[in-house]
């Protein structure tokens, strides 16, 4: 199972009314279950920075079937998984990419919110992730 | 002067119809005058491997500020530009990336396609640039 | 669709079988439906350039679902696909790659093969994906 | 002198076995002497991102001629090999990565295994290099 072009646009649209409503200019991706990707927005004077890091969240979500806020804490100095980033071309282990599952529990995709604080991004994320059904 | 994301989305968009009406399968990409990713779509079922490829192809038409096409004889063998494509991390050549300009004919961003023979790849990024104004 | 591992190693198993047959040292290679790597085997005393280029031919095969045999043609000087080699961190287009189907002839993974002639190269491949059912 | 196939098969069997014992899905990857892939495998539906990190470790053994263990310590801030994960294409420096040694002590080759917690990761690391004489 994979999300279509047609989910992924909508949780594109979802994320991206969010990131409007919270006054914020983010950089949204979606990918799918093989992490490549699906859909990208970036809006008008977004950081672009945050271009390859709304990827990298997106992907990394996708890689370890959870999201990269669940993976924050695991990647600090002195835990088991520091420096996990050097992997895979780079991730991006903070928050703000949230896996997308199906009824099932399967993954299917993810989407990658970076443009604000990780907060924010978490956020915008989350509101995007939640379009998919 | 730089494409909008409003503008880049009609420009998608237009490339989009245009890979429906010819029954093909696209990844869909514009970027700005910075060579910056600003919106991206890839059909369901469209080539993996023309992910990078349609990225590639639009960043190339704004590096040179010139399509693609135009290049593509100047980096044969024994040509001027031959494997120029070693710079820049990479570059696609062949037909496909379109600049996009404004009124005055500064380039603004460029739309890159691909995902079927280049002469197809080359009719939706025309289809699409033809949707900036 | 995605070839399981089992495949995988059955696939493998004839194209190692027909390496030892026609007396080659090959590195054979597996991937699945989005590009990632399923399985992999080298002969003691293979070249050790082909690691890299046994994995590049299956990636090939599966980024543009055709065998790479098919696209050396189309990637020679003054040919449309020139230097398409420069995408996707570097593809492999000479013959060894081989897509590998389903019933429904959906692509499910590919077989990269790479160690001798091409010639060798290419009969391992096609030895490998056709014990895939 | 550097681990055969039949032998890097066999250690790959050992650890694909312990992970099926502990019930994970697992990357298990061999390289040999040279740091050079030698067999290689993906259980059906292990996280995508390990694929990587697998054989990261693995060469981060070699590379090292020690366990991907006894580097975690020594890479912290403020100790003597801190970021040295920036080497190399990329190293892993978290358990799961262990040496190969002949009846000499010489390294030749090493197992890399990574798809679950580094302390599921390391045990099934050691059940493969177990597997060698």
């Amino acid at each position: 199972m994979n999300i279509t072009l047609e989910q992924a646009e909508a949780v594109v649209d979802a994320a991206k009314q969010k990131a409007a409503d919270i006054k914020t200019k983010m950089n949204i991706c979606v990918v799918d279950s093989g992490s490549n990707l699906v859909a990208f927005i970036r809006n008008d004077g977004a950081w672009l920075g945050s271009v390859d890091i709304a990827i990298k969240k997106a992907r990394t979500a996708v890689f370890f079937q959870m999201d990269t806020a669940d993976l924050s804490p695991l990647v600090q100095p002195g835990k088991p998984l520091f420096n996990i980033e050097h992997s895979n071309g780079g991730l991006i282990t903070f928050p703000g990419g949230v896996a997308i599952k199906d009824a099932n529990g399967e993954v299917i995709g993810a989407i990658g919110v970076s443009g604000s604080s990780v907060e924010d991004d978490a956020e915008v994320a989350k509101a995007g992730a939640e379009a998919y059904r």
